[in-house]
């Protein structure tokens, strides 16, 4: 039972074109037999989601003829999958973003409305009990980079500002690591804040860099057998929630970075696409601060919120 | 980092049929984006295999509308399949079992051949290097249950015995459990043999039983939500290789058990289900075996191997 054994080698696969009158009955009747066997699933959108799950799958083995081996492959992929994962690494996640699958449900969950700021995929790193900064405070608590002055308003699609939205923050460092891809429990470049009584918000970040997903599992194999990058566009990842307005989980992404044309979870979206502006060394900063002879950068970033719907 | 966050519940689920033509873009400009990621991959099958999945994953995303929260449970679920497999229990092939996709993936490759004998699904309990038995002898090494004479032949699809075909039959006790479900590494109700020059085969079994699948883990709590029954119809298993056939792997049901009509795995066939006739105690046995005060059953199970075409 260890190993399930590679008795099953497929011996043919016709072309789906070719498939007899006869075998399709077969392949239709166990599809309705699974369809059947949830007749007495008592709530309806279970039984919706299984239905469908259940038709697009067998319709996936189908069109492609899925052979034994291929199959037995599926098997021992999942199964890394599911070993890997653990407290500190999510491997499922990583495989529905790479297969667009997490980005496909933001959409479907997202949907465009008037202004209102597009949404983004989450990612694997948010963590729960950011450390609370005031406006105008620094979130890289020791992150290395290069220190990048982040404003904008927070308003509803009418343009009224929002005061008081919980704005949650969280970037990779220079090296392209979260703090919690670190081993030594450090909590930095993240943060929440809260947008003032104008609605506006303003603080100290660092300039975004590309970094590629954890690839040293069997998603990132998957990657590179399909001869795919695991690297991600420059970003910074925002969170905005305000009473009665729809939560805003979205990135922003820098204008020019050649990784905008492939980012290997599709999270890219044109509007979240924003300038960067680069401050040699010696610029005057927006708050005063003497960053001595480092250059920096700066941006601009106004949240539009959607209502609410539930 | 431990907890996706419940942050991202669904907050609408328009009715598909009234999604807007600029959704529609949005989520088929993603799509296609996800198709485009993988136009280095080298191996033709594996992007055919790819683009097939991104196409009906996202079908199946697009067509429920699928929540974050249902997205989040997903998650969780296939982590909690991952985290209870192990070595001696592989619940991914158990999902893929009661979804019908073991039972589809069989149909593709083992479409209908004249006469050939039907195959159905191998399911997690085969063990490599099984005891080999001489025909007439008892595979039950000590395993409860009702003694079952088995015999058969094992002839091509033009009827030619086939001498010499490795027959490995494998099944559960009467309490329905395997061998490899008990903790005391005890080998029964497991064999192999060979036919013999004619190309008969016979032996000394056990009455199948039904039994459940490991339901006590996500699998089984799948089930259980979606008002289905754990329970295997009764059934014997073969698995049959000769040199230039097709390998054979299938099972024998019992023609009366109750549960041929909701086999939770979907493997019944009807050509697969088998007579076993009641003996009462003290009649004669095909071999003359005495079995003292206890009934028995036999059944006929004549094998007939398509061509092998790889
Ligand atoms: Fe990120
Ligand atoms: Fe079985």
């Amino acid at each position: 039972m260890t190993d399930h054994p590679r008795v099953l080698e497929a011996e043919h696969r016709p072309n789906p074109e070719h498939i007899s009158p006869e075998q399709q009955a077969v392949e239709e009747q166990l599809i309705s037999n699974v369809l059947r066997s949830f007749d007495n699933c008592t709530d309806p959108r279970l039984k919706q989601l299984m239905h469908s799950l259940v038709r697009h799958l067998h319709a996936f083995i189908r069109d492609v003829r899925l052979t034994e081996a291929e199959w037995n492959k599926a098997i021992e992929f999942l199964t890394a999958v599911g070993h890997i994962t653990d407290e500190r690494r999510q491997e499922f996640i990583l495989l529905s973003d790479v297969l667009g699958a997490s980005m496909q449900t933001i959409n479907v969950n997202n949907e465009a409305y008037e202004d209102a700021t597009e949404a983004t995929v989450f990612g694997p790193f948010f963590v729960e009990n950011s450390p609370r900064i005031d406006n105008g405070d620094d979130i890289s608590g020791g992150a290395a980079g290069q220190p990048c002055w982040v404003e904008g308003s927070v308003t509803d699609t009418d343009g009224n500002p929002i005061p008081n939205a919980r704005i949650e923050v969280w970037e990779a460092d220079e090296d392209g690591f979260y703090d919690v891809q670190y081993t030594d429990d450090r909590v930095s470049a993240r943060a929440h804040l809260f947008s003032d009584d104008d609605g506006n918000y303003r603080f100290w970040g660092l300039t975004p860099t590309p970094y590629p997903i954890p690839h040293d599992g069997p998603v990132g194999k998957m990657l590179e057998a399909t001869g795919r990058s695991p690297m991600r566009a420059s970003h910074l990842h925002f969170m905005v929630t305000a009473p009665g307005k729809r939560t805003l989980v979205t990135h922003i992404f820098v204008r020019g970075d050649e990784l905008l044309k492939y980012d290997t979870v599709f999270g890219v979206k044109q509007s979240l696409v924003k300038d960067f502006d680069e401050q040699p060394a010696g610029t005057a900063t927006p708050d005063g601060r003497d960053l001595g002879d480092r250059s920096w950068s700066q941006v601009r970033f106004d949240i539009v919120l959607a209502p609410s719907t539930s």
